[in-house]
């Protein structure tokens, strides 16, 4: 049996009682987190660019739109929800491999689960069994195919989505590896459109076209039977290097779902112990900014953290999520770094570009991405120092349940009545026993 | 001025009078063998599979689909009329990087033209935009990307799909420039899935992922600037080794539209002078296959010759586009290789079959892809030779006008009315006279 197949009878074999707890329970994390995001990122300039474009294309009206009071098609409400929980850069990570897993995946899968009414369990099962296969396919790629221009949360998330969808649908083994095949033969994703518009069409094209991979699967529409690991498949054409054994190392033992990592920051994770030593130097010795003479940070010398350290001065929100000196300073001056951190206004400032002109960065190949020194010399003589070994967030140092549906009430509360931002948190915490989807989607749209 | 920015500007600056006549006549022969091959395919199987899925998820009505009386969005009439021309593998290719460049981008151009009552001589100036910038890009990744696995019309496609719809709608040279990044995002096509209801997706996608790539573009929606040549861009993600300059040469001088090359036979390209030397053969001496011994070809050994030399008994129709063996016996015996001559019955039709069993191949370095020498040994003891320097169709040796016609009647002549055939054959080439898309196109759904 080639690894697609065992991919593809993995899923279709996925039930709810196979799953362990803390798998189940990482994956309620997953959808709020999901929703707080999506939520955050409805109101976003280019979401409305997309919306009216696919508007005007139309379609049927099966699934809603997260913060929008509209529906749309499958594929269109997928594309679009996609689109929204990647927009502010605020969605989770496996260090690893850089792959946002939930962004492409579960945008397919309550569209499906929306139109269908299906059951909180098996929209469950059905979003790690297509965790469980883009998180290992990312693996495999990695790498090589990162660093070849490849945006992976784009390219492995198609398949992803498509494992889920299929998943949902209870499609056969056969039908479920066409699925598998149709996804992967449409990846989306070069990194040259990161600070742009285009980078986070790329989750939401994989959630579309992982979705339409699976409704032509469902009827019959065939594809290869080893996709991936055929001498012209997905492996060969997307990687230099790529590790085949990894596919389906553990499969259905290691839930690498519980190895997910949530953004307590909008901006890219290897700022984010930085940002965690600003804080806490910040919070533990009142520091104000007027006090700081200099920040000095030692930080890992990996990609791309030497880009963000030579960006000391940017003059836009976007380029701020690039700049190790600004989420320092907003660190240092506002003890968060959500999207209001990084906006055009709040990286103008002049309070926080005089801070940014005070920090000072050495990088080294002896700390690790996740970690961090952070000292705030003060205009007193005083030298105060935090060491960051793990950054919130990352598996070492998760968020907890309550900083996680924090993080989901910040974002939601600013869309949302808090009557519907409570019953929706309510809703996903009791997931297991949610009957049908629509009463949870009713309330995000 | 990078790469990408000269293909935006020659796109958006590109007019109708700027065009050599041998350019404007290529882009209606490429139409015409378009409607006939879109025609053609128009009522397979797979086509109804993908109908029925986009069918329920709807889109504004705005564009029609070639063969069936629906019409549909854009972006699904774009994907499906891409899938029609592809299916029957009938369609035209460049032969030195086996682009069919017609069939990613004849789709997105008559899905606005329609909407938009455009003029023949827009499409025709829109048409060639597309397509000059396709076979440079095609030509700068060949063959290192075709080598590791990707079917170059569906990834070099979209882009060529952008950047006509980008012309049609006379979009500036910046928005031309986020239209082509877009496109080069979406990349669709493994040819893994070769042989399976999947490859004639590849076009298709290609179609729908270049309109929408120019949709949004025209809203202002950014994408990278360099989104080709650039680091993390297409031409380093998509090829091992990539030739940025083909990428401009000659552009506005050149016109590789005026190299362009149509199947006679619904087949691979490689199989076309074998075909051409067995109907030859056929027909000067009269040959009935009764009288055979044994066919003797000699042909080119290059990739993927040695593959279709290897399937002697193909036993579905689909199996015998991909047999040298059957290809030479159904010229033989048929005298044409048509559709009908990929079918599963005529593949197991027993005179063909016992023709393909005297077949002998040997293949030489020294033989061109598009050269063959074929040799009937009738069972008199007579040697009857022929050699195929240039395959009817190639560059060398191309299809007349009225041989292009008569292939195109009859594809058209099964699925239209004889008026609506004539019709269009009489619009197509006077179409630089056509005052509206919609009149052309009311004729072929």
């Amino acid at each position: 049996m080639g690894v697609t197949q065992e991919l593809a009878s993995f899923v279709a074999g996925l039930y709810y009682d196979d799953l362990p707890p803390a798998a189940v329970h990482e994956a309620k994390r997953c959808l709020l987190d999901w929703i707080g995001n999506a939520l955050g990122g409805s109101r976003d300039e280019p979401v409305d660019l997309l919306l009216a474009t696919l508007e005007e294309l139309g379609g049927t009206p099966q699934a809603s739109v997260v913060g929008r009071s509209i529906r749309t098609s499958l594929t269109h409400a997928a594309l679009l929800n996609g689109y929204l929980s990647h927009v502010l850069d605020f969605d989770d990570t496996l260090t690893d491999t850089v792959l946002h897993p939930t962004s492409p995946v579960m945008p397919a899968l309550v569209a499906l689960a929306e139109r269908d009414g299906a059951s909180g369990r098996d929209l469950i099962t059905a979003f790690v069994a297509g965790f469980e296969v883009e998180a290992r396919l990312a693996q495999a790629i990695f790498p090589s195919h990162y660093e070849a221009g490849w945006h992976i949360t784009g390219t492995a998330g198609a398949v992803g989505a498509a494992a889920a969808a299929s998943r949902l649908l209870g499609l056969d083994p056969q039908r479920t590896l066409w699925a598998l095949g149709i996804g992967a033969t449409q990846p989306t994703g070069l990194r040259e459109h990161f600070g742009t518009m285009t980078k986070a069409l790329h989750p939401g094209r994989a959630a579309g076209n992982g979705l339409l991979a699976t409704l032509l699967a469902q009827r019959g529409f065939t594809a290869a039977e080893a996709s991936l690991e055929g001498p012209n498949g997905f492996l060969r054409a997307m990687a230099a290097e790529a590790d085949l054994g990894v596919l389906t190392r553990g499969l259905g033992q290691d839930y690498l779902i519980c190895t997910n990592g949530y953004k307590p920051y909008a901006c890219g994770v290897v700022n984010h112990p930085i940002i965690d030593g600003a804080i806490h130097l910040r919070n533990t010795y009142g520091i104000s900014p007027e006090q700081v003479d200099a920040i000095e940070v030692r930080a890992s010398d990996r990609p791309p953290i030497p880009q963000l350290a030579a960006n000391p001065d940017p003059q836009t929100g976007l380029s701020g999520k690039f700049s190790l000196a600004h989420c320092a300073a907003v660190g240092l001056v506002d003890g968060v770094a959500l999207p209001a951190q990084f906006t055009d206004a709040r990286v103008r400032d002049p309070q926080v570009a005089a801070l940014r002109r005070r920090f000072r960065v050495t990088l080294h190949p002896t700390v690790r991405e996740t970690e961090a020194y952070v000292t705030a010399v003060l205009k007193d003589g005083r030298r105060l120092e935090v060491h960051i070994p793990h950054a919130t967030g990352t598996q070492a140092n998760p968020m907890s349940d309550a900083a996680l549906e924090a993080k989901y009430r910040g974002q939601a509360g600013a869309a949302l009545p808090p009557e519907q931002v409570d019953a929706i948190a309510r809703l996903v915490w009791d997931l297991e026993t949610l009957a049908d989807l629509r009463d949870l989607a009713g309330r995000w749209s």
